[in-house]
């Protein structure tokens, strides 16, 4: 199996780790518009050879794994070059931009839009991590669009990496993503901005923040370059979530202002519902 | 050493567990209201024997780790029972209260104010950890009202358990910390209750959840009955610091609004600064 991943990053250097790995007959090609990434996801191990873009027609499947709003014509671009039985998958963060880009694409059949929800906050193929992706889901949006045997194609990788499967409208996936994983990113980038201004003057402030600081601000480490793409393609859910916050922020501050300690007592009890939640996600991750 | 620790949860169990290590002829007294964490503290070998709070007299040691608001009357109470020659620790995460609570009293020069900055979500007997206290830092308020030998006596236990000292007044303390640890709370509380309230209606959204939603939301599993006070106590800075994030978040979605993605871009990339704080914080941990 000839496997081509553009972007080597973190979620496309994983990709490449793990399917080197379960499918040991596969070679990968690795292409980036970053040669130092190439020279590295070589001495990593991470690809075997450097592909070319002219060379996607030889393809069993490509891996677009670069920010979304690049995705968005380079998917375009890679659908015009591939065979017939080549598998094109685009594993950014939103999906409702690239389904529409390609849409009345003539090749649209080889397409998978999907979405593994998988990270860290770091970037560049030094990140990529073998076994990132076991246990964890992995969102498929317009499955019914895809050829069936490519689909299969898609699901057995997939599967012997590990990932469960949820299918979904880019709609939804894009709306509900935003609470869950955009807003997360927004409120410890501004946590960070918050705590940074404050810094500028009192540089003694940093010697007293322990670990709980640490892990709320963790997220505000990740890549500009990725998420303000994400940002954009994804406006008004994220608006939407900010808005949100905002109010239960604004809720919060005022509950204190008017001495009602009673009711954010309840505010945190109630919230600590988190627990049962977050339980499912680790005992899942 | 006779130890008496008032308060066996995460805080005080964790200090009980690391003092019988570093002294090994020293008796751990465990005080709680709570029955099941006396318990609990003498299965788990966190205590040696239960304590009275009218043998008090008999300490050298007393360590108060009680949510803030218990603290005031307690701490006074305490002063009035103990001999000449013992030392009394708070270890609440306010200090402004606490020191004035106790300004006036006549054993004032046995009591030492601190705030070890060390913990994790959880609390109880059964959250006690060991070694949690090496490498971090630990906040000592008007150390020179302190009684010269019983500063002494508290410097050794802390240097033993591995802390470093800051000395800092309880004004400074209470305005910094606000910003590094209380408001990490609340933006994680508010952060927990957006995504819960949405997810009311779709339960699937958790599916989704990765990760940095785990370790952003973390703090929302922290304790009502502890955090209440604190933020009661320290209501004037802990609202400043809403206020400001706030602001942050606001103009953040009001960039997003006017599609100013190059200046949210920038906004990202200066946040990203955080990265050689946390460092720093890791480093030492």
């Amino acid at each position: 199996m000839k496997v081509y991943v553009i972007g080597l990053g973190l979620i496309g250097g994983s990709l490449a780790l793990d399917i080197q790995e379960e499918f040991k007959d596969s070679t990968i090609y690795g292409i980036d518009i970053n040669e130092n990434h190439i020279k590295e996801a070589l001495e990593l191990g991470i690809i075997h050879k450097e592909g070319a873009l002219d060379s996607l027609n030889e393809a069993d499947v490509i891996i677009i794994s670069v920010p979304v709003d690049v995705s968005l014509d380079l998917t375009k671009k890679v659908l015009d070059t591939i065979s017939e039985n080549t598998l094109v998958i685009d594993v950014g963060s939103t999906k409702v931009d690239i389904c529409k880009s390609i849409e009345d694409h003539p090749n649209r059949r080889n397409f998978l839009a999907a979405h593994p929800i998988a990270g860290t906050e770091f970037s560049g193929p030094k990140a990529a991590l073998k076994n990132l992706y076991r246990g964890k889901t992995n969102i498929i949006c317009e499955v019914e669009k895809t050829a069936f045997k490519l689909q299969e194609r898609a699901l057995s990788i997939f599967s012997k990496i590990g990932m469960r499967i949820r299918y979904m409208d880019p709609k939804s996936h894009d709306k509900h993503i935003a609470y869950v994983s955009h807003l997360s990113h927004i409120s410890s980038f501004m946590l960070g901005k918050t705590v940074i201004e404050k810094e500028k003057n009192e540089r003694d402030i940093f010697d007293m923040a322990g670990s709980g600081f640490a892990s709320t601000v963790r997220l505000a480490k990740s890549s500009p370059a990725m998420w303000t793409p994400i940002f954009k393609q994804n406006k008004t859910n994220v608006i939407e979530t900010l808005e949100e916050y905002i109010l239960n922020l604004q809720q919060f501050k005022e509950l204190m202002q008017q001495d009602n300690f009673e009711e954010i007592y309840k505010e945190m009890e109630n919230t600590n519902h988190i627990k049962q939640i977050l339980n499912g996600i680790l005992l899942d991750a």
